[in-house]
């Protein structure tokens, strides 16, 4: 899909960093742009992000052929009912968001019968927040998971794809449920055990620490506000995710207990051959 | 100190690195190495990170002012057996180990009166593994830290250090029992949690994973013989992180079952700042 004239709700790193994909990729194309803040939506017009900026969500879309939320989590719903009344016809509705389950329903509920909702998980990102850290080559090379349901237009979830691709992605598609419950297990709980290490440490301990240390916790760095929103919507997958782990950790604390050298090798080997074939 | 004979037992990435570093900063000092493997210890000759080669442990100490213990945690103890009356007068013993107490503590059973020991731990190193990996750098600007206790000779404490701080390094002091308990929290939990992280997740899941991942998790590929010793000798203090890290997960999971958003963000707000406190 090559859009006329696509929307970005919310003009921040990934916001900014489609606007310069699309300006690179796709010719013809006028590239509107959303935010709260006018010092944004100024700076993303001078990096050439987007070519025009409104302050006013509904004011954005008119027109828009293609519409991406590119908000926090936890405003997204709130987004969709702002534009809701302004789609025009045929309009196709995306997003960015690390959960897709609510935000599925919630586009069900909310936008007219006359726009199509594709839910879209770009995994591209970045612990740095803000336009100015936005890069044409973002997406290049990474998966973007959609998120059709029995009720997703066909035609809008492959022209979705199809947009994804023109930036360098790679697709695969995942029902919300599975998506947010897979994504709990390999992103969400990942930061909150991340968050917790550092949480748990004295000083004195961290004074100590060395790059594995640092590495695995790097991500506990990530904004707490749209992480927030990240956790909550997605809890119950998090906190089956929180129950395993722990399972996991006592299992090896009585292994530790009873001495078994030979049982604690053997748990170290298993998790060791599986991160061995992972890329670094 | 600068030894005039330096033995280093068991010639690996530490070992052979030590070897490369003495070469570098050290005139006259014969270096001479001990390691179960031939095929080693020749790589060892031929990178210059040794002057003289044995096979017997006992038979390489013989003589030296200086002796490095550089094996596995697990093999350390039967090491100073071999070598104890083997050691001459004056010799001083450290070693690199991960763990201190136990070691210690076996030190001041097994060495003869006439010999001292000095707890060391350089904290440097890589997942990487053998003597072809080691670099005269390795030690460059990282922390050692040395575990004295009260029978520890203030002479030989000063000498290690001197020793260390020829390779580069700074040092800095902790009681065995300081020293287990603090890297337990800050390096071998975070082993384990990196393990157990990876232990859980399904294959779909780890085709989803990306660059916070595979940070996070990359600790869990390290040498599962080595880590086994590590956690097994730690296992209390272990023990006690795994239990204070889940609490610390369980006190989450019931904000975020509360749906408490502003308690949540705040727990988060408690980790990103400690971590952005943290060098990168």
């Amino acid at each position: 899909m090559h859009p006329k004239r696509l929307t970005i709700l919310g003009v921040g790193l990934l916001g900014g960093s489609i606007g310069l994909a699309v300006r690179e990729r796709i010719k013809d194309c006028r590239i509107v742009g959303y935010g709260p803040r006018p010092a944004a939506l100024q700076q993303a017009q001078e990096l050439g992000a987007l070519d025009e900026a409104y302050e006013s969500p509904a004011r954005a879309v008119r027109e828009a052929d293609l519409v991406i939320l590119c908000a926090p989590v936890g405003s997204l719903g709130e987004m969709l009912e702002q534009v809701a009344d302004s789609l025009r016809s045929g309009a196709i509705v995306t997003d960015v968001g690390s959960t897709k389950r609510t935000l599925v329903e919630t586009a069900g509920r909310t936008l007219p019968s006359h726009a199509r909702f594709v839910g879209s998980h770009p995994m591209a990102g970045s612990e740095k927040r803000g336009v100015r850290f936005a890069r044409a080559d973002l997406f290049q090379g990474a998966v973007c998971i959609t998120t059709p349901t029995a009720q997703t237009d066909s035609a809008a979830l492959q022209s979705v794809e199809e947009f994804w691709k023109t930036l360098g992605m790679r697709t695969t598609r995942l029902s919300p449920e599975e998506h947010d419950r897979l994504l709990a297990d390999v992103s969400h709980l990942p930061h909150a055990v991340a968050a917790a290490l550092v949480a748990i440490q004295e000083g004195r301990a961290l004074n100590l620490s060395g790059k594995g240390f640092q590495d695995l916790t790097r991500i506990a760095a990530g904004d707490p506000g749209l992480w927030r929103d990240i956790l909550i919507d997605n809890r119950e997958n998090v906190r089956a995710g929180i129950d395993r782990l722990t399972g996991e950790l006592q299992r090896l604390s009585h292994l530790l207990q009873q001495g078994n050298a030979q049982e604690v090798q053997a748990w170290l080997d298993a998790a060791a051959r599986i991160r061995q074939g992972l890329e670094n």
